[in-house]
């Protein structure tokens, strides 16, 4: 697609998917490729994509999620799982990496860890996961673009109880907790009542302001 | 630039602008329009864009920033304000732009009306305001490729203090609260510590799960 604003026209939150046509792996690792690269705090990345293609753990999961349909008829479903809390360890091994990617500790960086370790894992767990998920929905506007750029569509879902599904993919043990469901999949031709309606959003006077 | 992955290795968090070099507004526009477009929950929307240009209003935010420079260095300050609380009245606006726009009723858009209405006014404001910040960092994601698009820098930052900024452009008393800034400029050719360093992401085996 030409442009980026083509792309975010073209998107919308599908509500039928087309169960007998898979998404191809290379788009969906593009997709994540594009979520990976983008801006978390600090660069913490404190966050995790699980790729859901496993039938039955799909199947699992739509009880959970008001029982949508794109969840099993897309074929990859992107589960967004954030951090459950900030810990010394976490801090520090993105630290690290940073150190041995780029060949040099400095001391600016170095007094940056120490600000984080100084800050974040005292904080309660239940603040640092709000931190970190909201980290995980600037990967969501990422994906949606991606996906768009790839011709592929996707439903971005909150309305899902995490810690069922937290369980179904063995979250918590991991230290996640799952924030958005993102199925990925083709429209149907036919049975989704949005996808001919006008996208609808408020004009730019009422959601710019200018102080100039 | 040529595709999506290409931006998003281009565009890092810019620590030094050129103050000489002002952002076109055509741009700027292009920018925010790609995040108007962009998704939220249920379409709401919760969330606005402040365009500081004025000089006066960014120096002042800069002490309650970290003396950040890239506040008045770039030549635009973005500051996505959410909503401070979902009331019946801006989810009705919302609702009510939709059917106007599409120019049709529908029983079930009016029933998903209702369950919004029994379910989000009721909740208290603080769990309200952090589902609409949330939105503005899809937003942000957004913002960040719409600006790499462009060839423009920014820098987002979660490093100031909300509640003077929210004083300073008058934010409370329409209802918003500030969440994010991302001033928008070029970078300068000296003086930029990130610019030359590698960027640094977790591998893809340390980011994605896939569950076949």
């Amino acid at each position: 697609m030409s442009n980026l604003l083509d792309k975010l026209n073209w998107r919308y939150a599908t509500k039928k998917m087309n169960p007998n046509k898979a998404v191809e792996q290379e788009k969906v690792d593009r997709i994540l490729e594009a979520v990976r690269l983008t801006a978390t705090s600090s660069g913490l990345q404190p966050y995790e994509v699980i790729v859901v293609t496993n039938n039955e753990l799909r199947e699992q999961i739509v009880p959970h999620a008001w029982n949508q349909a794109q969840i099993t008829d897309g074929s990859h479903l992107l589960v967004f799982a954030a951090w459950d809390n900030y810990t010394e360890g976490r801090i520090n091994e993105m630290f690290d990496l940073v150190n041995d990617e780029r060949g040099f500790k400095s001391e600016g960086w170095e007094n940056y860890r120490q600000m984080l370790l100084n800050a974040y894992p005292t904080r309660d767990a239940e603040t640092n996961y709000q931190h970190a998920a909201r980290q995980a929905y600037i990967g969501l506007g990422t994906a949606l673009i991606a996906a768009a750029e790839e011709g592929v569509d996707s439903t971005p879902m909150e309305g899902f109880d995490p810690a069922k599904v937290d369980e179904i993919l063995g979250l918590t043990e991991r230290g996640l907790r799952s924030v958005i469901l993102l199925p990925l999949g083709y429209r149907a031709d036919d049975g989704d009542w949005l996808k001919d309606l006008k996208k609808v959003r408020r004009s730019k006077d009422n959601f710019v302001t200018e102080m100039k």
